[in-house]
C-alpha cells in the first residue's frame, strides 16, 4: 500500500513537477491537490495552466482542488508544500500541528532553528533536527534550487580538502520564477543580472546545510560565500560558474576523484528518487550545459565539469542542476524518503501506513 | 575631405559592424572592402550576409571586394582590419610595411612588445609605444570585446582606489563569436559555459591595458583577474558580474561618484565616437541588462549597475557593454580617430590627407 | 509651437512607444501622461517599468501621471490612446465629448459605425467619416498591428489586380502582448498557434480598411480573408505568410512593381512619421526577418519578400512590419499628422494651436 | 537475438537520434556506425558532437567509426541512412546491390519510381512497390520532416471525407537543420522565412504518399498542396497551421472523430515504435505547443488542435510532430520495422536472422 499525499500549491511551477514526479512514484500516492481559493472544487486538470513537457498524468486530471486547511488533507501523513513564501510559513505550521509531516520548497521555515534544511547526500544526520520541534507533526525544508546544486558540488571537496571560500555566479532557468514569472519581452534575447533574494538565500543556506549538527542545533559552517545571481532564456537548469578556495592543498586530480566516487546516505540506503551517481564528472571543454545535462540521473544528478585553478582563489568549475527536478520537486521526495525511511512518519504521524 | 579607409575582413559579423559605422562617420570614408579569395570581384551587397539590424549602407552596395594586398589598398592611409586570428598577424603586417596606419581587432599583435593594445578613454598615452615598430606604417590594437567593457569599468576604480584583484563571470552575446558561430541548436535553451581562448585574454590583456607606460615599453599592472567566460542566447552586449578587491578603502557612494564622473582623452578631445558620458551608473534594482542597455551612447558607453560589497573581495557589481560596437568595431574607431587627432598619421603615412 | 497631446495608458508596451516617439516628434509635445490609478501622482521614470531599447527620454521623466478624466487633458487637442480594451471605449469617448481629437490603439471603436480606421497609406479618405461624430470631439482609430502590415501590403495589389481572396498565416512578436504578455516559459523554445481575437480583427478589419467611403458610411471590401495566429519568440516585428488570389490576371514582374512604385497620401503630405518608401521589396531569397528589417523606414516602412505562385490561390509573399511601431504607435502617430494637416483639429477641437 | 543494423551519417543530428533510439530498440542492435572519412576510426563519442538531451549510450560509445561502403556493413541486413543527400543516392544504391535493406532518411531516391516513400499508419501497402526494384536488397524512404506531420493529420480525412486543397504554413524546428544548421544569431529574435526545397518537397511527396499503389506504380493523389516554410526559434517540433477543402460535407465533430478514431497497420501489428494512438486530438484553445506535445507518445505521435471553419476553404487547423523524432529517425525505425514483419529481410537480404 502507497502511503497518502497532499500537494499544496499544486497548480504552479513546483507543484506541477510535484505531480508528474508523484505520479509515477513507487511509495506515494496523490491523494490531495490543494490550490489557492479560486480554484478549489475545480477539477485539476482545469485548473491548472500544464506547463511540463510531459503529458498531465491522467490519474490526477479529475482529482478536485481542495483548500490548504489541516482538516482537507486528512489521511495524508505526509504534505508537500510548493506554496509562495507569503502563505507558507503560516499553513506549513498549521498541518505540522496536525500531525503531517510536511516537507516544504518554500523558504519561509528554511533558517528557522529547529528546521533541518536537506540535502539528504549532504546532511541525512540534520533530520535528527526535527526531533526538536514543538508539535505532532514535522517539518522538513528543501532549500533554494541554486543553493541545492552547488551544495552538492562542494560537498566531496568541504569532506576531502576542506572549503574556505566561494565565489558563485549563477545563471538560472526561467522556470525557477514559476508562473507568470519572466516576461517574454525580460527572457528573449536578453539577461536580468537579479533575482530578489537569491544571493542572500545561497549565502546564509550553505552555511547552514554544511554545517554540523551539535547536540541541539546546527552550527553554521565556516564558509565564506558571495554570490551574484542571473537570470537566462533557459527553460530548466541551473548553470553555476564558481571558484572556491579550499583550507588543505588539493591536486586536480584528486579534485576530479572527489566528485567521481562521491556518494551519499540515499545511494546507500537505495532510495527510489536517489541519482547514481549522485554528481557526474564531465570532461569535455564545454560541459556541462543546461540543455545537454539537465536530465543526468532523470534530474536529480548534477553535474560538474572545467576544473581548471583559478588565479585568485584555487580552483575554477562549473556545475549543473535541474532546479525544478533536484532543485525543488525532485529534492522534496528525495527528503520524503529520507524521513519514511527513517521512521519519521510512523513515530509521529497519525494515521501513518507504512510502506510496502 | 575624408580620408580614405580600408577595410579587411568586411564580410564578416565585425566588418559589418566596421561597414555601418563607417558609412556615417564624419571623418572617415570607405574605399576598399576586403574578403577572402572567393569573394574577390564581388559587390559587396552580393558577396555579404548581411546580419545587422540596420540596411546595408547603399553606398557601399556596389564596391566591389578586393583582396587583402597592401597594394589593394592603395591610397587608404587607414586599414581597419577584423580579419581572423589565422590570417591578420602576416596581412596586417604589410599593410603596415606598406605604411598604413592599421586599427585591428585581431588578437594576432594584442600582445607584441611595441605594438599599444588601446582603450582611449583608459590608455591613449600608450599611443606612444607605435613609435617604437620598425615599419612606415603603425600597427594599433583594439582588445578583446570582454576586456574592453571591463576595463572601463574598472578604470576609474584603479585611478581612485587602486585595484588588486578581479573576479569576473562574462555572459557574452552570440554575435561576439562572428559567423556562422554557435549554431542555433546550441544557442537556444542554453549556456554554453567556454569560449576558446577568452579567459586567457581578459586575464592577460586587463594587465597590460591597466599597465604603465615606462620609457620604452609597458609594464603590466599588478591586479590578478580570475575569468569565467560563458556564451548566453543574447544577440548583442556582454554582461559582466565582477567582484573587486580594492587598495584602498572605498566607500560606495565614491565608488559610484567615480563611475558617474569618469572622462577620458577622447571625450576631453571632442573625438566623433567618444561617448559622453563613456559611463552609466544605473541605479534600477536589476540593471544593466543586454536589450535594454547595449545602445547607450550610440552603442559606445559602458553601464554599470548593482554596486554592493562582496563577502570575499571588496565590491560587486555589473557592467554590460555592446560586444560589436564599443567592444570591437567602434572600439576601433575610437582608436582611428585618437590616433589621426594625435597626428599619426600625417607624421608616418604615406598619401595621408588632413581631416577637414 | 508644438501641439501639446496626451498619452493614455503611459506605462504599457504600446504606451512607451507613444513616449519614445513623442520625444523627438516635430509637431507634437507629450503635456500629459495617464496611467491607472496607482500609479496617478507619481513621476513616470518611477511607475514606468520601462522596456524599450533606447533610453526614456529625459524630457517625460519627471512627468506626473495623471487620472484618465478629460479634465485632467485640459488644453491637449490631441490625445493618444493606448488604453487596455477594458477601459478605452468609455475613457476615449469622454475625451471625444470635452472636444478631444483622439487616436486610439484599442480596439473599442473601431468597428463602429462612423469611427474610421485609418492606415493613411491605404484609406485616407475615410478620414471624412468622422466627421459623422455626434461630439465636439473626433474618434480616429489605429487597426491592429497585423491588419496594419497586412493591408499596406495588399493595397498596391487591390489597386492594380483586385483582390479576391486571402489566406495568412502571421508569426507575432511577444512585445504585442504588452505587459506582462506571454510568459518567458512560453516563449522560449515554442510557438503559441493562438492570440485570443486576433483572427477576428485580422478578418473584420481588412475588409472595413479596405473598403470605400459612399456618402456617408463604409462599404467593406469585398474581399475573403483566413487569418491563423501564431506567437513566436521575437521581440519586435510581425511576419505573415500570405497566399491571395487576384481579380485580375497578374503577371510576378507586375506585383513586384506595384509594390516597388507605390505611394501614398502621407508621402504626398510630408507627413513627419510617412516611411518614403512605403514598402521595401527584398529581393533576398530569404527575406524579409524580423531582426534584420523591422526597423527599415524606422519602423514605418514594410517589407516584401519570396513572391511566388501558389498552387491554390494566384500569389504566395511574405511580408513583415514593426508592430509597436507601424503597427501601434508609429502607425496612430501617422494617423494623428493626418488629421492634424487635415485640419481636424483647428476645426472641430477647442483650445487648438495651429502648428508651426 | 537482434538484427545487427548499421547507421549511416551517425555523428548527424538525424543520426544522434537514430542512436539514441536504437540503443533502446527491442529488435534492431547497432553493429556498425558509418560517418564521413575524417573521423574514420575513432570511437564514437569521441567524433561525435553529442547534442541530445539525453546522454550518449554507453553501449556505442566506444564504436569505431566506420568507412560507407557495403563492404563495412557486412553483416548487417539492415542500414539506416540518414546521409546528406549529396552522398546518399550513390551510398544507398551500393548497399542495396549488396542485399541490405537501406531505409533512408535523405531525399534522394524518394520520388524514384520504384521506391516507397512511407509513413506507414497512411501507406503500408506501398511496401510492395519496393519488390520491383531491381537489385538484391531494398531502398525504403521516410518522408520529409514535415511532409510526415502533414499526412498524418491529413489521413483520417482523406479516409472520410476526402480532401481536394491543402494550404500549409510550417513553423519548423531547428533541429531539422542538422548540425551546424542555422546560426545563433539567424535563431534568435528571429524567423527565418525560407527553407531550401522544403517547399517542394511538402508539395510533391504528399501527393505520392497519399496516392494509390495501382499494379506496378504509385499513381499520385489529386490534391493540390500549397506550402510556406518558416524556421522559429525552436529545438523540436515542427508546427504547422493547416487549411483543408473536402470533397465531401464534414461536420466539426466528424472531422474531430476522424482524428481521435484514427489508427494504422502498425497499430494492428503491435510494431515497437508505433504511437497509441497515433494522432492526439487537444481541446485546449491554444494547443498543439511545440515544447509541451511533441514527446506525445514518445514522439511517435502527431497532435492536433483548434479545429475551425475557413472562410477560404473548409476548415483550418493546427498540427504538431516531432521532426527528428517521428519526422526522422522514428518514422524511418517504424519503416523497418514494418519491413522486417512484413518479411522484407527474409525474403531480400543476404545474411537476414529472423527476431525471435
Amino acid at each position: 500500500m502507497k502511503i497518502p499525499v497532499a500537494v499544496l500549491g499544486a497548480t504552479g511551477s513546483v507543484g506541477q513537477r510535484f505531480v508528474g514526479l508523484l505520479a509515477a512514484h513507487p511509495w506515494f500516492e496523490i491523494r490531495r491537490l490543494v490550490a489557492s481559493e479560486r480554484s478549489v472544487g475545480k477539477p485539476y486538470a482545469e485548473a491548472v495552466d500544464w506547463m511540463q513537457s510531459t503529458p498531465l498524468p491522467p490519474s490526477v486530471a479529475e482529482i478536485k482542488l481542495a483548500r490548504a486547511t489541516p482538516e482537507e488533507a486528512d489521511g495524508c501523513p505526509l504534505v508537500f508544500s510548493s506554496l509562495d513564501a507569503g502563505v507558507a510559513g503560516a499553513a506549513e505550521s498549521a498541518f505540522a500541528r496536525a500531525g503531517a509531516v510536511v516537507v516544504s520548497n518554500a523558504k519561509s521555515h528554511r533558517m528557522s532553528r529547529n528546521v533541518p534544511l536537506l540535502v539528504p547526500e549532504v546532511n541525512a544526520d540534520h533530520l535528527e533536527l526535527a526531533e526538536r520541534q514543538d508539535h505532532p507533526g514535522m517539518i522538513l525544508t528543501n532549500p533554494n534550487c541554486s543553493t541545492i546544486g552547488l551544495v552538492l558540488a562542494l560537498k566531496p571537496l568541504v569532506d576531502a580538502f576542506g572549503v574556505e571560500a566561494v565565489s558563485v555566479v549563477t545563471m538560472q532557468a526561467l522556470s525557477g520564477a514559476g508562473l507568470p514569472g519572466v516576461p517574454g519581452m525580460r527572457a528573449v534575447d536578453n539577461v536580468v543580472p537579479f533575482i530578489a533574494g537569491e544571493e542572500e538565500k545561497i549565502e546564509s543556506e550553505s552555511s547552514k546545510i554544511l554545517g554540523r549538527f551539535r547536540r541541539d542545533r546546527i552550527e553554521p559552517a565556516d564558509v565564506s560565500v558571495s554570490a551574484h545571481c542571473n537570470r537566462v532564456a533557459v527553460i530548466d537548469g541551473h548553470t553555476q560558474c564558481v571558484s572556491v578556495k579550499m583550507r588543505r592543498p588539493a591536486r586536480a586530480e584528486d579534485v576530479r576523484k572527489a566528485w567521481i566516487e562521491f556518494t551519499g546516505e540515499p545511494q546507500e540506503l537505495g532510495l527510489p528518487s536517489a541519482p547514481v551517481p549522485p554528481i557526474h564528472w564531465l570532461p569535455e571543454a564545454d560541459a556541462p550545459q543546461p540543455r545537454l545535462h539537465r536530465n543526468l540521473g532523470a534530474g536529480m544528478a548534477i553535474s560538474v565539469g572545467r576544473l581548471r585553478s583559478c588565479p585568485l582563489l584555487d580552483y575554477r568549475f562549473v556545475t549543473l542542476s535541474h532546479n525544478t527536478v533536484r532543485g525543488a520537486a525532485g529534492g522534496a521526495l528525495l527528503v520524503a524518503e529520507l524521513a519514511v525511511e527513517k521512521g519519521c512518519l510512523t513515530e509521529r504521524s497519525a494515521g501513518t501506513r507504512s510502506r510496502g
